[in-house]
């Protein structure tokens, strides 16, 4: 097989030309009603009767003629024989006559004779008659038959995606069923590599996220996506899976398998059975990108990695399914927001992850081989082609991944049961992305969090305001959190009674930056002194002393699954684990927050929440709150 | 059975502040994740592993030991020993010692021994070795196990509507299945005259839209309907359903039956079975809705009304089920628009359906007893108490019914199948209110209407200058449209020969306002003349004279069933209908537009298509274009 190294990119406006211009033709389907919410219908609906059928009243009353009612008045009521009732639906003949009334309830159908309806309210009934205190004209009170649909109006167009209202309007007129399209949107995933959800993980293969996130948005575009799962980079059977899709389908799209490496088979069966419309797209990630056309079938090739599929099907595919279905593409959600840091760019048109916090706009590009920036990312922002640099402040348009509830506070920093207790108490949205206290200043300086989690010790033992002080931090508040118990964490079955004992042991450690491994450096280091030796000394023989555990809860695991004798970390988290704990010092555990920030509703509520007594009770075992939690400590 | 004609009403606010303590506790059930779209997340999700699961290549090329590399240059690469290739997804066991290059596919795993992976871009491959060109840091292009998710991570959090994004993320972490919330709302429709859509629609009967509108509605709110179909008004057989309802249900839904009339018996039920919290809010349409609380299960009467049913349920219903998911009703659509024409209240506070036509609100309500306004609302305003008029140009806020996409263009007048065939050639969604001619006119003097579509002819057979001279219309042009053939339709079995014929027949007449009737008029009044007598004399012997039918293909439906001997209508219709024909006058079809829109983007495609060939060749038969056809012919 010849590899395809170097190619000609697709401009993007050359792709968006391409795409626009292809187009499907769905099948109709008569579905249920109830059946149809999100799809879009196939014709124009006639209505098949008028609505009322009949003429209608509209009010609790007496049928009669107007023409008795015309002297009656207050003082004077006139008195009419009282024939009969009709309740809403009856569907007996009744006939009102001079001088007579029938009682009728709210849509009953008028009685022949009667030509209008006198509400309960303006009469008094006696026995055998009732008194009219009012006059009626000629109609009043009634609905004439089709006055809201009369029969053969056209109701619901073509190309209406159906909700509750349209689904409303269908019931109306008597329909149980109702023509919509079908636009099948077949899905293969390709690389060896892929597992199925819910299998076991083999070591080198990774899960299948790309089928269900792209089944889902056809599905969100109007489309009815059909999955045919994992195809291995053999060209056999990918040509065979591709045949079938291609046969049961309107649109065929796969993913991963499209980069110029060993499984760059994809675009090889496109060339060979189709046509090749475009193979790469220049723009970031859409350099894999294989756009063809196989017996008259769009087949696209997407990346593999999700966050990437998704933005090239919002960007490619999504209009194809739209121009087929009729749709105008305003489905899509686009919000206005303002940039709250700076985005760099490698200067080539870029589709690029963020997340959405009250209106600010934040990177959520984790490195080019991560998978799920995804449950960081709010939506893409397009920068455009020899940009380097947008500035903090600047007004950017995010295509959002559906109906996505952004988050209202963005906090970074140390990983801490407490702030999920802060996050259910408050009732707000955290976006916690727990990367440890360095780059929670980090991401202070950078305007980038709102909030950053900090546990942060210095060399004599002080917590967080010497790092402010050493950052030149400026315009943040530190506001005091709470104390928790931090010690060793292992296995009933291991005999550890302090520090000096983990030396000759396996131990899990945090990731560098993490103020959980600043302490244990800093205890290390006291033990050392102790022990007459140096820390680097002490640490040679400690081995894991290198792994990097991003929380407290899977440096348990670790230990749990016996891959490490011993863990550094907080009782909360052991308790929670089940193993054994004995404590080695306690550290303080504090939020920097944006002095700019502090009268807004969602910090307000933070602080509120963190400073009731209800929380403090709230707080998992071995974490202690001070007099001042909660209080600006000090300003920067 | 006691009468309730009077009652204190509750007040809007208070009974908010009612609904939003109510909250009730959804179970959670056990979804595959393809079927979670649109539910709410029961528990957070903590990541069961690391993702990915390895250290992962993220480059084709080659894993070699990084120092290997130290000294290679363009000039003088370095050769190492290539001793096999690791395809993607391939586990088996590989080791790199000093001097030695294994190929890797992106996405395989690292072997063990090796620290960096050179990008194959830097490399040449020979038989059994490798050149390698540029030097590697230790790590480069190896994505550690974890980077992206750490085992034990929270990736999505309770409460979290799921989407593409969401199920993308629960698949990257092996999950097949996902923990939801199910809230299961029932549905009852009380009312002897509904049947069920799908069945023959009886004297005296309706349709039940509302079982199917709120089912769709409760979707939307990320609740489970349950629907129990039709309840007669039997207290026995309500209570009955009720009682199975409560006991399957987290909140029970009745619709109609509430209002002060015969069937006012599920009030009594909440009643009797429970506690009443309110029967009647003082807001139109809420008069009949009541509030109960039955052995813990909300139970809410809703109005019998479509329209009313779901402002009620959007307004005090969703808030429940939003509460108790656990979600911000932020998902409500709210657009803030423009009064295109102002709007008349009683004074009450109020739920006032409208349409949005290009962010300018106009009023969807045509009569108290109307159902489906719905198809013409495209969403609600609330008008507080006290308001009486809220001016044209004022904002407004517009609660939508769900995703509605909002027509292009308002019209409003005279119907003709030529409006379709505009609709579907430029691609634009107009909304078309068939109100005949006259109501055209006014609707563009109030300002409702951006194209009024005419065909109104004067006593000297002039077509609608002369009526826009005499309403003294202003900042309005008049686009010549087309004529159209107009004369008697009727059945094969009857002999019609021409106008005089009729006069003894049952006629069905359009209604009164519509050109078409006038046209018949004027000719009637013609034949009179020659006749030597006057019009009222002829029309007396005219049988159906005053019916009113709103559309050709009503009035055609009217002949073809057997209720009407003749119609007078457009040939277009009588031939789709497959009646007979026989021209009588031809009208003149034209367009009223609005001098400020004649510039935006909708008319200009209007106007261009209403002028192209295209249209012309398209136009049903009996329909003809001018020489002008397109033009504006004068401007007032």
């Amino acid at each position: 097989m010849e590899r395809k190294e170097f190619r000609e990119l697709t401009s993007v406006e050359d792709a968006r030309t391409l795409v626009d211009k292809i187009r499907v033709q769905p099948e109709t389907t008569i579905l249920p009603i109830e059946g149809t919410a999100g799809q879009i219908l196939a014709e124009d609906i006639l209505s098949g009767v008028n609505v009322p059928a009949f003429n209608r009243s509209i009010k609790d009353g007496y049928a009669i003629r107007a023409k008795d009612s015309y002297q009656a008045s207050e003082p004077e009521p006139q008195e009419l024989k009282l024939i009969g009732a009709i309740p809403a639906g009856c569907s007996d003949s009744f006939f009102v006559d001079d001088g007579e009334a029938i009682e009728i309830s709210t849509g009953a159908p008028i009685p022949d004779g009667a030509d209008a309806v006198i509400m309960v309210e303006n009469t008094k009934q006696k026995e055998n008659s009732v008194l009219i205190y009012q006059p009626v004209h000629i109609g009043e009170n009634i609905m004439r038959a089709g006055t809201d649909i009369m029969k053969g109006e056209r109701i619901l167009r073509k190309n209406t995606r159906m909700g509750s209202r349209e689904i409303g309007v269908l019931a109306s007129i008597g329909m149980d069923k109702a023509p919509v399209k079908r636009l099948i949107v077949g899905i293969i995933s390709t690389g060896s590599e892929l597992i199925k959800p819910g299998e076991v993980l083999g070591l080198s293969k990774i899960y299948d996220a790309n089928s269900y996130a792209i089944a889902a948005a056809i599905e969100e575009c109007g489309g009815t996506p059909k999955i045919y799962g994992i195809v291995p980079d053999e060209e056999e059977v990918m040509e065979r899976t591709l045949e079938t899709a291609i046969d049961e389908c309107d649109i065929v799209l796969t993913s991963g398998s499209t980069s110029a490496g060993a499984g760059d088979i994809m675009y090889m069966i496109i060339e060979e059975k189709g046509e090749t419309l475009t193979h790469g797209i220049a723009i970031k990630p859409g350099k894999p990108v294989v756009i063809g056309m196989i017996d008259g079938t769009p087949t696209i090739g997407l990346p593999g990695n999700p966050t990437s599929a998704l933005s090239i099907f919002n960007e490619f595919v999504a209009p194809i399914i739209y121009n087929s279905l009729g749709l105008k593409p305003s489905f899509k959600t686009k919000v206005t927001a303002v940039m709250g840091t700076g985005i760099r760019s490698g200067g080539r048109e870029e589709l690029f992850p963020v997340g959405v916090v009250r209106g600010k706009v934040y990177p959520a590009d984790k490195t080019s081989g991560a998978i799920t920036t995804l449950s960081d990312a709010d939506g893409i922002i397009e920068i455009r082609a020899h940009t380097e640099y947008i500035e903090p402040g600047s007004e950017v348009e995010v295509t959002m991944f559906g109906n996505v509830r952004s988050p209202d506070l963005m906090l970074i920093g140390g990983q801490c049961p407490g702030i999920d207790l802060l996050e259910e108490m408050t009732g707000l949205m955290f976006r916690t992305l727990n990367m440890g206290s360095s780059a929670g200043f980090t991401a202070m300086s950078g305007g980038t969090a709102d909030i950053a989690c900090v546990n942060m010790v210095d060399a004599d033992g002080n917590y967080n305001s010497s790092v402010l002080e050493k950052m030149n931090l400026k315009d943040v508040v530190l506001v005091k959190g709470y104390r928790r118990e931090q010690g060793l964490i292992f296995s009933p079955d291991n005999h550890v009674y302090g520090l000096e004992d983990i030396v000759n042991l396996q131990i899990i450690n945090r990731n560098r930056g993490s103020g959980t491994r600043a302490l244990l450096d800093r205890e290390l280091g006291l033990l050392a002194e102790v022990k007459g030796t140096s820390k680097s000394e002490l640490i040679k023989d400690l081995k894991g002393y290198n792994s990097g555990s991003k929380t407290h809860r899977s440096a348990c695991d670790a230990v749990k699954s016996g891959k490490a004798d011993v863990a550094f970390g907080i009782r909360a988290a052991a308790e929670e684990a089940g193993l054994e704990f004995i404590p080695v010092a306690e550290d303080e555990f504090d939020f920097v927050i944006r002095k700019d920030l502090l009268e807004i509703k969602e910090v307000q509520m933070f602080l509120e929440t963190l400073s009731s007594e209800d929380f403090s009770k709230r707080l998992p075992q071995g974490m202690y709150t001070y007099e001042l939690t909660g209080s600006i400590i000090s300003s920067f």
